[in-house]
């Protein structure tokens, strides 16, 4: 039993190491505002009698959070705060990742990581009105703002109605663009489900997370114009660069 | 270097213990459906197998999910999952926690922690659409339902108009009561914002939560129908007990 036992709300035999706990405590910190004055992270030595852990701690939290992009070291200067102001994405019935983005970033786009053909499971036969075992076009996605990759998505399509979506979409990097060429020129988003989960495996690695790290998990079905589903699409958003706006 | 380097998908140095991972992941799978029959676990020593790990940081892990309620543990028949089907709280323009809840659960109640009179933030008096400094009563609350806890919120009321609300709803145990008593009888959800982030202190105590456990934080505005605001709230809900669900 060392001194840290007797720090503030850290948990020892939680299964998560304290220098993990406090670099939750300083990414929570500097996204309420409490913790730094938005540009400059305090020192080591304040930090360090803030949380009631040793320097050397301090320092593998900071360091984690440099790595992850949070924060960033300059030599002889301190320790800076990225301006990570997360991404506002408005949930309304014209729901688009490019228009939905384009007054905070500069650039966005999709990428195409693969997709497949494949037999509908009972619920996304449900989600697209199709048949269990219809013919389903799966694509596996993820989107980048400004060069920082935002969401991860495995989207489903009747294949009969949009062979080749595939294509289009690596082509225009935009699932409203794909849709047009197959005539669908608007369509409205009738359900979103939110939740939240850790980043597993392939979130870690698509997204670019560290461990740890949180998705807000999106479940959403669009529509076309006469009502019949055309899309069905799980979007996993990095939970520290994305927040989810909903206008009622 | 033991054998548990060579285990899929684990991070070592991660600053996340191996059996806090595992139980990371087996509420995943869980909660995906892709582990267990939706009834019982598979057994200590296939998951073992499956995670690369031995079967005391498999131990560890479900007893762990087990205090949180994940997981059940019956002497000699083996550990079951406890139903969690999560609650959807729906996020609309008749957004009130009781009847979005009420076909889902048999009986839910807000309870008061504490109130406090105190001078707007800049945040809330725009919120409110009321100077900084006017006065404003801060509500502390959780809110229950069928005996969990499934959301802390803290919510702002403008003093003048609603002197004594914190009496109301003791009473009540209900925002949508204690506005009526105000003559409030029917209002609005302005806009809701989403996000998610790991339960803080306070979240771990207030909703029971274990370390590593994520909330889902909804920021929201209520007015009444005459367009003027009469709620600012937080909400911080338990992220594996509740979803939301947004029509468009």
């Amino acid at each position: 039993m060392g001194p840290e036992d007797s720090q503030l709300g850290m948990e020892r035999r939680s299964g998560v190491a304290l220098w993990r706990q406090v670099a939750d405590r300083i990414r929570h910190g500097i996204g309420g505002g409490t913790l730094g004055d938005g540009h400059k992270l305090p020192p080591e030595i304040w930090l360090s009698e803030h949380f009631g852990v040793n320097r050397h701690t301090v320092r593998a939290a900071i360091a984690a959070l440099v790595q992850e992009g949070v924060l960033r070291a300059e030599q002889g200067r301190g320790t800076f705060i990225e301006s990570r102001k997360r991404l506002a994405y408005p949930i309304s019935a014209r729901t688009r990742f490019s228009t939905g983005m384009q007054h905070q970033t500069r650039d966005r786009r999709g990428i195409l990581l693969g997709h497949q053909q494949e037999e509908a499971s009972a619920r996304v036969a449900e989600a697209l009105a199709l048949e269990p075992g219809a013919a389903v076009l799966r694509l596996e996605t993820v989107s980048e703002a400004d060069g920082r990759r935002v969401g991860r998505a495995t989207g489903w399509f009747d294949a009969v109605r949009f062979p080749g979506f595939e294509k289009a979409y690596a082509e225009t990097g935009s699932i409203t663009l794909s849709f047009a060429r197959f005539g669908v020129n608007d369509y409205l988003r009738r359900s979103t489900l939110v939740s939240a989960r850790h980043a597993d495996t392939d979130d870690l690695e698509n997204l670019k997370l560290s461990p740890g790290a949180i998705v807000l998990v999106a479940i959403a079905i669009n529509d076309d114009l006469e009502g019949r589903p055309i899309q069905f699409a799980e979007t996993r958003f990095a939970a520290d660069l994305v927040e989810l706006t909903v206008e009622t």
